[in-house]
């Protein structure tokens, strides 16, 4: 993979309106592949596959481009209404409440994909059904490193699908919640290594608050979140969490091993921090703001809060 | 505070019967001091103050005595009856439910020290009365480090003595649900914040599988447990992260200063690496069978986990 390999990502361009304990949002930028190339773009370039409505806003649109994430890829389709979704937090912050799923433009996309994606060396399939997952990868020429996510939703209505699919991809991100179903085992930990045994080479948990595993080469890595102290509205953190790992591994290229432990867990560090700026303000806007500076000073921060020193065990005194 | 300093403890030693989904143990040892002390024990001396009665098994008692814990200050009352806990642990293995509490000899338990006990220069007041916790700290002559654990049962009854206690104590430990209860707070990190106002220097968090959070000198500091797959009885987890975290403090003694960022987080690292080795089993089965050498291979092997090599920020290659 050449030095700053760009990343093709499919998945919903949307209108989010949001309450959270914090305040509320109305119509905002949203959707999984929106979150994930605003957070892959600060280290990798970024093809955008997806579907908006003629209602899709201007001003949304140029959020991305300012990131110079190509939408040629994003289709607009005359007429159509974009993909809206309603939602809500309650006090804990940990578990969005869907009051309405509006799938509109959405609903009939069949993604085609032009001779530049096809040949991204990287790919996130976005959560999405499997059947458009798949569909997608199969026009790709030669990916190099392919990651998917999905929902509840296609865990109990197209599961075969996504088996199928995770035979076929690098990286799973999951939650906790969906590794559950999808293995029909209560421990997270065992869940993960039953997914493993489907295919991916590495399946990275995502745990919210409590931060993430990651299981590569048999051996389970857990990271903690950033400690985020105002959480206004956690719309989209796991997209970029995944945005932050995929767009530091394309960002590295060829410089390093792909297949390299350290590499997975620094990617799961950018995803982290990445993650921790999302939430801090309603829908994009934090990322809008987000300046290479801030990126930096917060990974910094956070491996200082990690790094553990002069680890000398002090060895039994007594007994 | 002398190399290798002891610790007093002051809390419940118990007979414990607990159905987890993995099976059951009856009228096992168990009680906070006990699991405390166990863990303590690897790395300094202990002197255990609490109560049992004469039908407390001696095969309990030599399992203390075996790693050389004093229990000169273990009241064994005639015809009295130990402290009983029934309790069962539903699938996910979070969230212990109490069957039964009888409280037998502990009733009426009313901690008096011998003059070593009083000069313990580091006590931790185990999981009992608020008003029996200082009754112990009142007593102690120059107590350098002092430790304190709660539960929500004194949080909702006597919520006044605690905050009293708080005040003159170091390091707090606490879990998730009990932060919230006694703040009044929903963020857990705002929450932490407000506990570290009423007095104690270290705020200690603990989110069991998921890990804890340090909170020092106004930053916090995340760590993920260890990853244990196979959870048999998370039982005493909390107590022996106590036990390890004060135990390596102790044991590290003068050598290095107490107030230190880094001290506190070798801390934290050593009370998971022991939390990790009770729930692998019944009771304090697991911490019986230990020998350093596992100690300090899953120490070493726990740093590795955590360990961030490179840590070489990739910067916007676009945009």
């Amino acid at each position: 993979m050449e030095n700053g390999s760009s990343i093709l990502v499919v998945g919903s361009v949307a209108l989010d309106s949001v309450v959270t304990p914090k305040g509320e949002s109305r119509e905002a930028l949203g959707g999984s592949a929106t979150y994930f190339s605003l957070s892959a773009s600060f280290f990798s370039k970024v093809l955008v596959v997806g579907v908006v409505g003629e209602d899709f806003p201007n001003r949304h649109r140029r959020v991305l481009e300012e990131r110079s994430i190509d939408l040629s890829g994003l289709q607009v389709i005359q007429k159509g209404k974009t993909f809206r979704w309603v939602g809500e937090f309650g006090k804990d912050l940990n578990q969005a409440r869907t009051l309405e799923t509006h799938l509109n433009v959405f609903e009939h996309f069949r993604p085609k994909l032009e001779p530049e994606q096809k040949e991204a060396p990287v790919v996130f399939l976005a959560n999405i059904d499997p059947e458009l997952q798949w569909e997608v990868l199969a026009q790709m020429t030669h990916p190099k490193l392919v990651a998917c996510d999905t929902m509840n939703y296609w865990i109990s209505s197209k599961r075969a699908a996504l088996k199928e699919l995770l035979s076929q991809v690098h990286i799973f991100f999951v939650n906790e919640e969906e590794v559950k179903l999808l293995t029909q085992e209560e421990n997270v930990l065992k869940a993960g290594r039953i997914l493993s045994e489907w295919g991916p080479e590495v399946v990275v948990i995502k745990k919210g608050e409590n931060g993430a595993l990651l299981l590569a080469e048999g051996q389970y890595y857990a990271f903690p979140a950033y400690p985020v102290e105002d959480v206004v509205d956690p719309t989209g953190a796991g997209d970029t969490f995944a945005g932050g790992f995929l767009g530091y591994l394309a960002g590295a290229g060829s410089s390093v091993a792909m297949r390299d432990v350290q590499q997975w867990k620094r990617a799961a560090v950018h995803g982290s921090v990445m993650a921790s700026f999302t939430v801090e303000d309603f829908s994009t806007r934090r990322l809008e703001g987000l300046a290479s500076v801030h990126l930096e000073e917060r990974y910094r921060k956070f491996l200082e809060l990690l790094r553990v020193e002069d680890p000398s065990l002090i060895l039994p005194t007594v007994g």
